[in-house]
């Protein structure tokens, strides 16, 4: 849905739970009107649907990209039947652990699950974990990703090893840090006493290569699949979500994939001038390409969204950091630019001064919910009021400075696992349709091989 | 110390535990020799001298900076007699909470200490308790800085107040978002049936309001002072460092302050040629304003320095991000650039391809100890070739690309509490010099007001 002002200007749409405002980008109708017919020109609605329908998007490495099917309630869309079959497996799972009918070895009910991955295995589940758990989570969940034996101290050190359960995730089953770290940990259960066929009773994996369970002595059935066809940044839909269904509730799962599939619909029909994702790719394609803006910064007035900053940061800098196209020339216009951002409360005592006196142009995201998540009423007044007005404070900087800031504004009815699962699909639309604007493979990653080759060499393996 | 290689080069310096290695930015000793002369042209290490015997650096508030008093061990600096018992007052309470002397009004050791403030007043100490917390910790500390009731909420419902006490910080005594939070916690604490002259067992007060206390019907005694002659970014020095100086003891506190002051001789005495925070300064300068790189990413190869990232943004983007320099004069070139980063090995599945590939010029920040600070030592060794790989990886681009990274490595003989004081007083130099060569001033934050009044008005107070 669409709503034009007294001007007849469109700068607000809404669907699926949220609503952009860009009256404070640096846009009149005609511009606007402009980047729809760029978008029907590029075709980047029809290459949205293509890539729904399982064209092969991935063209440097020959596959499709189907994101998309892991939350389609139908099971006539490509790859359908493995995907409920899996859903089911997750849903069976984690009501299992849930109710105590999956107990640890010893037979002590599950308290902790720890997520074993990085990257894409890492970034989705600990954003949607971090934005919906509850305050007193009957199974909490940890996430331990980079190499580094602090993290894993400070995630092991008070776990009691019968009552703890670990995921370990990896798409190819060749990520170096998940494989120290799964070999650390399945240490730590041995010195508790954990070890051999009990270990099936607290280590899963999350795998496309069929042979992960059997490499750690683990049966077959404690392995979740998942599939080429998606990418590591777009996973948190499928068995990597695991961590999140088991801490949250299948119910709450479930919720999480149907409001990702209200915005793949949307995003598939709704007209351009109406369109969320491809009216934010088009604003930020302007901005990158004719308006000099440097970097884009992510503002979520709410706790819960503090990870999705680190999950877009993935997402966009991952999906679009990249200078050459499908193929393989040079573009002729800066791409993706640096994604950044946090707490928007906070930053205003951090790194507003820049936003409002500094040498830069950037673009920002202001996002909140209308609907707290808790009862403090004053704390939200406050935090909705300093939402509100900073959104005027940084689009009016002193007069005849050349930097500027733009920002969108996203409105959510409520935070919930429908209206997240809406948000974060929306952004990963955003990125696609900029990949395509750009001509880019959104889907690959070819610059990250280099330095796991170094890094291999300087470890002599 | 500087160590000069076979060419002639002296691109590795070292000091207070820390050396930095220049040779992966784009340097030779020609343009080096051209930095050192315009560091003594411009005479940033006078400035800097001059700022440490109480000179008016502020010259828009009127107001000396003298963070480097606050670490300082003789009393014959200036306000050092202020500086010391407030000090003395610090580790005392800090014994006290520690040893069970001071106790909740129900006679309760205290186990939790929650910070509630924001800024300047939060990203410090939360930064130095990170770095710094142990595993299990006699006394954990949390922080509450914006006014969310969700971050209220995942704080204190899990709490028992009877052993809890919470640090009220504020330096003008007038931030709304802590003023708020702080009425929010005299609630929660009343709903548990601590109020009245039982709160002065549970809250204590920072600020330079010397009506602080008194506000809150809490004794004198319970306030401690700060100044305004520190600026709230360069603040953790003081008595806003009261609660990780309870959470890990007055020992660890003072030797925080000592690896600072280490740092402040360094940046005083040692020739620019091998003085670290000048040569980090210079470097970023002609990054910045010759080289055309649009932002400046810390990549922390250790759990430990990961919120050393935010305060990092925020000492560097409030401090530097001004567009007019203190005689009030447009500045000719772009100063601050966006400070972004986060943990090293995560970031390499995340926005390394970005670096790699993307079509952005950006200098990097590449930290780590030598000494882990945990026992497993394969963990360790897979992130630190990674470290030592990704340094090779990121500035060996394709030929003939106009894009880049810079790299500075950091290399900490050992990450602990007087080491960090002396890499954060590191960049507080860094960043205090990198204003005097832009002819900005340092320590005001002019741009933040306008976002303040709009909220005030949108609140109707």
């Amino acid at each position: 849905m669409s709503i034009t002002d007294k001007a007849g200007n469109t700068f607000t749409v809404q669907s699926c739970g949220i609503r952009l405002d860009f009256s404070n980008q640096k846009l009149d109708q005609s511009v606007l009107d402009g980047l729809v017919k760029l978008a029907l020109d590029r075709g980047i609605q029809k290459a949205f649907n293509a890539m729904r329908q399982g064209e092969v998007v991935n063209l440097s490495e020959k596959r499709s990209a189907l994101h998309t099917s892991l939350r389609d309630p139908s099971k006539d869309v490509p790859f359908g039947l493995e995907v409920h079959q899996s859903l089911e497996k997750i849903i069976e799972f984690a009501k299992a652990v849930r109710s105590g009918k999956w107990l640890g070895a010893t037979g002590k009910k599950i308290r902790t699950v720890v997520n074993i991955g990085i990257g894409g295995s890492d970034m989705g589940p600990r954003a949607v974990w971090h934005a919906l758990r509850p305050n007193h989570p009957k199974i909490d969940i940890r996430f331990l990703a980079a190499a580094d034996g602090v993290t894993f101290d400070r995630i092991f050190s008070d776990l009691d090893a019968a009552s703890t359960l670990i995921v370990v995730s990896s798409k190819s089953w060749r990520t170096q840090e998940t494989h120290f770290n799964a070999l650390a940990a399945l240490e730590w259960f041995k010195n508790q006493g954990i070890d051999g066929k009990n270990l099936a009773k607290h280590v899963v994996v999350v795998s496309s290569n069929p042979n992960a369970a059997n490499s750690l002595n683990l049966p077959q059935e404690n392995q979740f699949p998942i599939w080429d066809w998606v990418g590591g940044r777009f996973s948190v839909w499928s068995a990597i979500g695991l961590p999140v269904a088991v801490g949250l509730g299948a119910k709450v799962f479930l919720e999480l994939l149907s409001g990702a599939h209200c915005m793949d619909e949307h995003a598939s029909i709704a007209p351009i001038t109406s369109n969320l994702p491809a009216l934010l790719a088009l604003i930020a394609y302007r901005n990158i390409t004719q308006l000099g803006v440097s970097s884009y910064c992510f503002l979520a007035y709410d706790e819960r969204l503090r990870i999705v900053v680190d999950w877009l940061q993935q997402l966009e800098m991952e999906s679009l950091g990249k200078h050459r196209t499908t193929t393989g020339q040079a573009v002729d216009t800066p791409t993706a630019i640096a994604v950044w951002g946090g707490h928007g409360n906070e930053s205003q005592h951090s790194f507003y001064q820049w936003l409002r006196e500094g040498t830069s142009k950037t673009a920002i995201d202001i996002c909140w919910s209308i609907k707290p998540g808790h009862s403090h009423k004053q704390l939200h007044n406050v935090l909705i009021a300093n939402a509100k007005a900073q959104t005027k404070a940084l689009t009016s900087r002193e007069q005849g400075d050349e930097n500027f800031n733009v920002v969108t504004v996203l409105t959510l009815e409520i935070l919930d696992a429908k209206t997240l699962g809406s948000l974060m699909a929306l952004y990963e639309h955003k990125t696609v349709m900029l990949a395509f604007l750009f001509g880019l493979n959104a889907f690959d990653q070819p610059g990250v091989e280099l330095g796991k080759k170094l890094a291999r060499e300087i470890l002599g393996s």
